[in-house]
């Protein structure tokens, strides 16, 4: 039996380079609307490939920490994206792999007023609220095609996540 | 000289159908993630054609209100969504009109919680954020083309926004 505990680090867009894009305010916007709104232009793309790029709202039970982490999923077909619609903080669990989650690569980040939009085929954690139920605009892929990878981390492996 | 005086009805989706979507929490969601996630499913497609959907934060000023109305604008090739980063208040502005805004059709909504889902070719005024300096995820598109049309209201016209 082998032990991975994971706190987390903030969330960067360096830090988060491999796995897709941090979407927050940054950088210099164009003055738009008559100069009444800085637009923070392609802070993000949405890859859906021959597939269609939609909008959904996600509402999320809160976690209880430290939690044991026993699967991850992906999504080969299309990009990812978590816009919360509040300020509440919330973490972003994520590794690499090929055919499968690389636990011995696994990052934690905590974000807050900040979005993530995963790249296709990033491994990833099911949302993973804080507190209070919380909502996110998810902008990500339909169409044809399986679009969901879920995987079992070895139960020979216990890892834990908490703050 | 004619005058248009508008407030705001509320945002709702029958009210709105013809300038494009809310995008709410409503309907029967699906259970995800081992049941700890509410998935309200394609709340809204990303319309681009050709182009490419795209990410990005619009930072608002607020507007002082009662505000005089000009223009309107509208984007051909592609749908533009408003998710709002908070439950900050904010006014919608749109109407109908083939080659210009057609004044005598314009509708005001207080959205608070909700996003908006323009499609092309849709009249809509630019941010009207109320309050506070209100930031914005916004979806809309990228690509070769001219997507942007503004167009003034005749100056024998006075429109006047308040709430």
């Amino acid at each position: 039996m082998s032990f991975i505990k994971l706190t987390p680090e903030p969330l960067t867009a360096i830090a988060f380079e491999k796995f897709g894009d941090v979407i927050e305010v940054t950088g210099k916007p164009v003055m738009i609307n008559e100069g009444t709104t800085e637009r923070y232009h392609r802070l993000g793309d949405v890859g859906v490939g021959e597939g269609l790029g939609i909008m959904n709202i996600f509402r999320a039970q809160p976690r209880v920490l430290p939690m044991m982490i026993t699967m991850m999923e992906r999504h080969p077909l299309g990009s990812q994206a978590f816009l919360p619609c509040n300020e509440k903080p919330y973490l972003v669990l994520v590794c690499e792999g090929e055919s499968k989650p690389d636990a011995s690569t696994l990052k934690l980040f905590l974000a807050q007023g900040q979005g993530v939009n995963y790249q296709a085929n990033c491994w990833h954690h099911p949302l993973l609220a804080l507190d209070d139920v919380s909502d996110f605009w998810v902008v990500d892929r339909a169409g044809p095609g399986l679009n969901l990878e879920e995987m079992d981390f070895d139960t020979s492996l216990s890892i834990e996540v908490s703050l």
